[in-house]
């Protein structure tokens, strides 16, 4: 394949794609929820399929000797297919956000604004080594009336395309127009320049996956990016802390799934109540198999703590470690927390709520919690039924993303024949 | 000044910006107000400084052969400064966006979910030669609790330092933060370079200019940039028009300030009417001085139409100029306008409802109307009581931007201890 070929056949792919999301912006709710249906059912019906792809994904990653949760991610069985499955009926089961008046203004010259929600139009997602993200962006983007290009890594290349075929021929039979859903048939990297310099034909590009291929497509993009980076999440243990409360929040947060983006990674304890509270801690996380990083403060209370360094205030580590710094002030702990956070979701433990307030309104973060685990940061327990990812930009969608965040929004305005100038003369 | 001291210069204000943001976001409604009205009455108090630092800029330009609009645009004088002084005031007398709730849902396990409108934090305005930019774009940032760092064009720097003074010095006497607004003193194209990379200080950059200005930004920026295209906006009369209606609506969005970015350029007549209609358009038209290139067919029809060439159908002349074509369907039309527009404003002129809702959900353009100028595409005429300018953009904000579009959300989750596993037994 040659440069030029992978830009024609992308370029191709992105009129396709303009066409299709004019024909679904079109269509009623009923009729996407049959083809979501469909989708699913074809899912099922291909499942064997969809297997044996992947285990030639499987096969090419072990001869690279691809190991541990890199090799986890790539992996499809039985559970997870029907997962997939059951993951497109439920989303085709809730509200659609297309179509929703948002408002509706009478001017006093009698023109009529009305603000409608509509999709966002055409969208491409970037995404890396897990097959499921093909159906689960793909099924979102398509319930809120949206076409998709999607562009996935090499390791799971053979999966993605039997997972799109099975959307794409299940979807048809219900009239998914053509080019709804299209897959890059290119894994390399040249494939993602193409996509980042297409402005004319998509409309947004959500990059799934760590940070080095998140900055790749920001720096080459001249659309709009939305930005699910980590999230390096903190507690703040307040001097007024239920303590027994916030041991188990801290735990929860850390250990309940430490490789989620809303896990804690860093805990500020007022230092107050360092000497009493940091032991309390200590034995939980100990008994959970936890790492203690602290700062100085920190290991001289516990002698078992390895010190701190500065890097570790900056370090999301989705394992079993946790940085711990006492801290002289809610003040203090605000700035840590804007400084080396990732803005994304960050907790104070306190009964004061004067103190959670402050905290709140002070921390820059996308989810600012009051005496709750930080975990709580996902669309389905925020009851958004379904989640794109969670986004650390502030623009457009900031935390969870559902289906109202992948839409945009319309003026309509109605009138008879109002003119900005209506008392101007023609002619002499 | 090496690149070196640039970039240590913006980034200590990138720093100066960040700590003024939240300063800021805490301020309450009344503190903005009297900041605002303290920043107006202090460009009153100091005209005759502004009126000589402009004069210095205009001298610049005469020296160099600056003429016409471009001169003009870099004018100011008693009238306009007051115009600023008076714009500031009714900004001050808006409604506050900052703190209002979007939403307030209690989950299923009594967490309290609020959404919080909140101010985006730092943002970056890039602009050309209007000085009065400086001030429109710092007002209406400030009043929605954000802090600026503008950077404008070189034509107007004295002018831009002289209202920036003034600007900070009357809302320091009212508790404007330090770095609230900032001026970036460098006027060359490195200064752009580092702001657009500065992803930790600025969370958006809005450029106010021409296209070369945008994509420039764009193609640097790390951040999101919140685009104002060219408006190529378009009229399709309908065959079941009231053509006077038409005439009425194409002459107003034409000639009435042809200059506006909402003006039109573009007409798309129905071949059913075009004989009858095209004569009664061109005269009215003619009356205006207004020249008309058309298609083909227009051309057969009215003798003196100048044909228009393919680069007529995406220009924005901004000029006495239209470009007209007979099309024949309301799918060509709406075809024409999606692919040639710049999807910003398009009306359809027409009787049969049916006709226009068609027209208008399948324009994909920011505003669409029925019978109404498209000259209306405005803040203040949409009652936003200001605008910061018309995106073009389909994501966070579309069509007129106000003060809600200058505000992001935050996520307060609020409850007693609530974990995401709660079951889960602690040892053993």
């Amino acid at each position: 394949m040659t440069s030029e070929e992978i830009y024609d056949q992308v370029y191709a792919m992105g009129r396709m794609g303009r066409r299709a999301a004019l024909e679904l912006s079109l269509l009623s709710a009923e009729r996407k929820s049959a083809i979501l249906l469909a989708m699913a059912s074809s899912v099922r019906t291909n499942a064997r399929l969809i297997l044996e792809a992947n285990a030639r994904d499987l096969e090419a990653a072990d001869a690279r000797g691809i190991k541990g949760s890199m090799r986890e991610r790539l992996v499809l069985n039985g559970e997870r297919v029907e997962a997939i499955a059951a993951g497109i009926e439920q989303v085709s089961g809730l509200p659609d956000p297309v179509g929703e008046q948002l408002d509706l203004v009478t001017r006093p010259n009698g023109i009529q604004i009305e603000k409608v929600r509509v999709p966002i139009g055409v969208i491409g997602i970037i995404y890396e080594s897990r097959p499921n993200v093909t159906s689960d962006a793909a099924v979102l983007c398509l319930k809120s009336g949206n076409a998709t290009i999607l562009r996935g890594g090499s390791e799971a290349i053979s999966s993605n395309m039997a997972l799109a075929k099975a959307l794409q021929e299940g979807g048809e039979t219900e009239g998914l127009p053509e080019g709804a859903i299209q897959l890059v048939p290119f894994t390399d990297r040249e494939s993602v320049r193409v996509l980042a310099g297409m402005g004319e034909y998509l409309d947004v590009i959500i990059p799934r996956g760590g940070e080095g291929l998140i900055k790749a497509v920001v720096s080459m993009a001249v659309m709009p990016v939305i930005k699910h980076y980590d999230g390096i999440c903190h507690a703040f243990v307040d001097r007024d802390a239920d303590q027994e409360q916030a041991v188990a929040i801290i735990d929860d947060g850390k250990t309940q799934k430490c490789s989620g983006c809303n896990a804690l990674e860093t805990v500020l304890v007022d230092g107050e109540i360092a000497v009493d509270f940091l032991p309390k801690l200590s034995e939980r996380l100990e008994m959970r198999g936890v790492e203690i990083r602290g700062c100085e403060v920190t290991c001289g209370i516990l002698r078992g703590a390895v010190l701190a360094c500065d890097e570790d205030w900056s370090t999301e580590y989705l394992d079993l470690v946790v940085s711990v710094k006492v801290v002289d002030s809610i003040e203090e702990a605000i700035e840590h927390v804007n400084h080396y956070g990732s803005h994304h979701s960050d907790v104070i433990i306190t009964r004061s709520d004067e103190r959670a307030e402050r905290f709140m309104s002070m921390v820059d973060s996308a989810c600012v919690y009051h005496n709750v685990s930080t975990r709580f940061s996902d669309g389905e327990e925020f009851g958004f039924g379904a989640e794109i990812g969670i986004s650390t930009d502030k623009l457009h969608a900031r935390g969870p993303m559902g289906l109202v965040e992948l839409t945009s929004y319309q003026y309509r305005i109605r009138g008879d024949g109002q003119l900005k100038d209506g008392g101007r003369q023609v002619g002499l």
